[in-house]
């Protein structure tokens, strides 16, 4: 399983609708308003999307805290990191990571240099400095993805001035970021920085995985360098229209991290109680668990056999069969998953 | 201009809406029944597309008339040209051609060889012949954009057979497939052929050009390595949604086929008398014309000032700032556009 969410291919394993915590999704699904929204603007459909994506641009810059000029987007989060691995010789990544910074360095023919995380998934900054050199990209996921951990603010800083000190570049994957708390903002931290680019992406918090819209901040020149590369119109109409209506959504958005704050909590105060599980801290929408004595396979089956899909972690470069993912998602799932985790210990007695 | 479709940028020039020849769209509009299937679809944008795209490629297999093993689906087909560049280190096209295929060349940093299209823009096989080596990807539009021109077919077979010959392989873009007069069916000549491989889109024909939708025939082998490199999600839900649906309306095809058909053999039966225009047979659904006295910018500032944008085609390497491409439009525009141009004729006198 390279990705979460593959569904389809689970489905004759169970009768009714599986329930997916492999991918990581706010439970709280879209924004009513684009529903109305994306009917009205039919007629969008029938023009090219703005070339320059001005307005897109514009309210993008408005929610980021910055001007549209230093506002990248494109088709996913993926997109946008696959283009900036292509202005590098060179991809630095820290594992485990999200896949998807290997695989691209990997067929873009980039030379990829791997360090691992510390103790419990922490960054360790000393093995990054050990490889890191000029011209490189580094990729860091912030909260990183599958371990769900966000970088301290310190530890970011020490980070950025260990790339500078090179003169190497930041990438941050900061797709979940929404959902972890909001001790610090990294774009305001950044604000006319050299040698960063963040990413996010509507994707995940906005629970819109279908719509293909993501979006960074970087210094202009970067932009312009970007852009010069990337693919026309690579942002889709209904992209670029949720993308002029979702961010204005105030209380959804705070309404989204309270659920998703609470039920991260609940999830994690109930699965440290589970006996045969360790349980990894996260700031994140999904939490990392780590089997002690079953057998990864068994409690995948179980759960599949019994409408739950969780995403297996071993396809994650330095995790092992032993570790699994699971997504944070309204209650009445959570507590099913709960509930089912207790019955598999049962079952094995 | 380096595309076309850009009517946002003259927007402050003409109080009313301006008339949009400089793209390429089905003047009938997109398919009536796809509104309603979007929005009762809302609810696909809340998961990830398929990341397989089963259903759509099955239904874009039964339009082609092939297995969908041999479908590759894109964000748009720029997204698939440029995929296809990467396999390859040399790129030969003949110009005039889509911008495009020499763009992402360059991007990728490809060796591009250019020859030049014969007289009256007729394919140049002398030429090719010329410069064409082992492992090279020849890639030719059928019909060609901007000039409009179909390749026959015993044209093509000698351009198959001479890039077998040299081991090389053969892009054929066909973006403006269904316009055209359906002497042949490129995907079934090349049935089970290798070094080919034939690019489609919705962009155009079904008037989509916002939901980015791209398609290609190819064998099995090709699909595979395509898809090793390839950008995962890159259909966003609404291009699959619509994919699911429009290609079963046969009706609105063979209405579409037969309104642009009039319309093309209308504008070029009425082009052909203003006296200051040379104008290119097309297969297409625009037509190349060249001005022979006039000044380019002076015709095209007069347009816009009254409402209708045409495209420069001076961005086309190997054309020059007489030339200019317009759209094939429904009655109304088509009218007034030939009532412009010969009142050009009369202001100048």
């Amino acid at each position: 399983m390279k990705h979460g969410g593959d569904v389809l291919s689970y489905a004759d394993q169970y009768a009714g609708e599986i329930i997916d915590f492999s991918s990581n999704i706010n439970p709280l699904g879209a924004p009513k308003a684009l529903k109305e929204k994306l009917l009205s603007g039919f007629e969008d459909v029938l023009t090219y999307p703005d070339i320059q994506y001005r307005d897109l641009k514009k309210d993008i810059g408005e929610y980021l805290g910055c001007s549209n000029t230093e506002v990248i987007v494109g088709n996913g989060a993926v997109e946008i990191i696959d283009n900036i691995i292509k202005m590098f010789n060179r991809v630095v990544a820290a594992v485990p990571c999200f896949g998807e910074y290997l695989e691209r360095a990997k067929i873009n023919k980039k030379t990829l240099v791997l360090t691992n995380m510390g103790e419990n998934f922490k960054i360790n900054i000393s093995s990054i400095e050990g490889v890191l050199e000029e011209g490189d990209l580094l990729i860091l996921g912030n909260p990183n993805n599958p371990t769900g951990k966000r970088i301290q603010r310190d530890m970011l800083m020490d980070i950025y001035n260990l790339v500078l000190s090179k003169n190497a570049f930041l990438l941050l994957d900061e797709a979940f970021y929404e959902f972890s708390p909001t001790d610090y903002d990294s774009i305001e931290l950044f604000n006319r920085k050299s040698n960063v680019c963040i990413i996010r992406a509507a994707t995940k918090f906005f629970a819109l995985p279908g719509i293909r819209l993501g979006y960074a901040w970087a210094e202009r020149e970067v932009v312009k360098n970007y852009e010069a590369l990337s693919l026309p119109w690579s942002v889709n109409c209904f992209a670029h229209m949720a993308g002029c209506l979702i961010f204005k959504d105030r209380e959804y958005i705070e309404q989204t991290k309270k659920y998703v704050g609470e039920q991260r909590a609940y999830l994690l105060r109930n699965l440290a109680k589970i006996s045969y599980l360790k349980v990894f801290e996260s700031d994140a929408n999904f939490i990392l668990i780590k089997l002690i004595n079953y057998n990864e396979d068994e409690l995948f089956n179980f759960l599949v056999s019994n409408g739950i899909l969780i995403r297996r972690a071993f396809s994650f470069e330095g995790l092992d069969y032993s570790y699994l993912r699971i997504a944070v998602k309204d209650y009445n799932s959570n507590e099913k998953l709960l509930r089912l985790l207790k019955e598999f210990e049962k079952w094995k007695q």
